[in-house]
């Protein structure tokens, strides 16, 4: 997260203070689920990383469930799903854009997938955000395929509504992957082979 | 897992007891872990659960980390991998035929799903068994690409060693989304389509 020099500076006062310490308690909360999970980090790991008590903790956020849904959305500002940035960007190059991003930020994809898969465990606050998420993904990639299949564009045979939720999987099953072995697994290789099987060239 | 009619009667006595015992403290301890995680579960649930002390608990389980080694070597022993069962089956045949027999077994795939995310969080005891898990798989599902590959039957371009870790990654990836949403996921579909695209037909 950088500053944007274009912007006017941030509003100083009470205001732009509790903003400050609100994003710096989510940043915290965002290092403890990503290295214990959202069950295994309590609410007081994230106060002694920010140096504040848990009660002053509780008035910023009132319950734990609200400061994971924050480190969610904290997280899709860092990350942007590979969704094209304008419309001369290809569903190609915009998935390897964010592939090549996302080896950068392996903190950001440890925490997604630690947290993705926690949400299938009982009453977990997660769930909904991240059931929605793919409900999300998989109809924008539909989108991008079924426009590449009226372009002549998809191979044929290929199944645009199974091609989106498979290259959504392949994504998530690289990561995971590529978190446990790095030096083994080439994330940004596997997914540019898939479309360039599904995807013919212009 | 059923009782084999041609196998032996089990013993009977202090040991086929101690045996019993054990089984039942794995089961409750799997039913546990997929519920709340290995972090969010804790040996007192899986003790409750089999209507034992936690003290009787640890004499068969010295540490937590020794029954979550044993739940993930049960589900080993229920799910097979998709790896063929004898010569004459082929890649297809066997991942369909394991894709298949998983959608039967949500509760084990959701286990095995929590625990896999979960190992990526600071000293989880089963990073080791995750990892080697992945290596292994990739390994041999690299030497059924790399044979059909000598058969010619491997589509010209595909490398057979990111083939390996793509169809690892979309099997755990699409079985994420179909827990999510079964009646919305074709999860055996995608990975058809996936082995269709990738290996020729004979």
């Amino acid at each position: 997260m950088t500053t944007d020099p274009a912007r006017p500076p941030a509003r100083r006062g009470p205001y732009a203070k509790s903003r400050r310490r609100r994003e710096s308690i989510v940043a915290a909360a965002h290092e403890v689920f990503a290295a214990r999970g959202y069950r295994g980090g309590s609410l007081q790991d994230v106060a002694d990383k920010v140096g504040m008590s848990q009660t002053s903790l509780l008035h910023y956020f009132p319950a734990k469930s609200d400061l994971l849904l924050a480190v969610l959305h904290l997280r899709d500002s860092i990350t942007a799903d590979g969704s094209p940035r304008d419309l001369s960007e290809t569903l190609v190059e915009s998935v390897m854009r964010q592939a090549s991003f996302n080896e950068t930020v392996p903190g950001v994809i440890e925490l997604y997938t630690v947290l993705c898969a926690e949400s299938l465990t009982d009453n977990h606050p997660g769930l909904d955000y991240f059931t929605e998420r793919y409900e999300a993904l998989r109809s924008s990639y539909l989108r991008a395929f079924a426009a590449l299949a009226d372009e002549g564009r998809l191979r044929p045979g290929v199944d645009p509504e199974r091609a989106a939720a498979t290259l959504v999987a392949l994504w998530d099953g690289i990561q995971t992957q590529w978190l446990m072995a790095p030096e083994l697994v080439d994330m940004a290789g596997c997914l540019r082979d898939y479309l360039e099987l599904v995807v013919l060239p212009e």
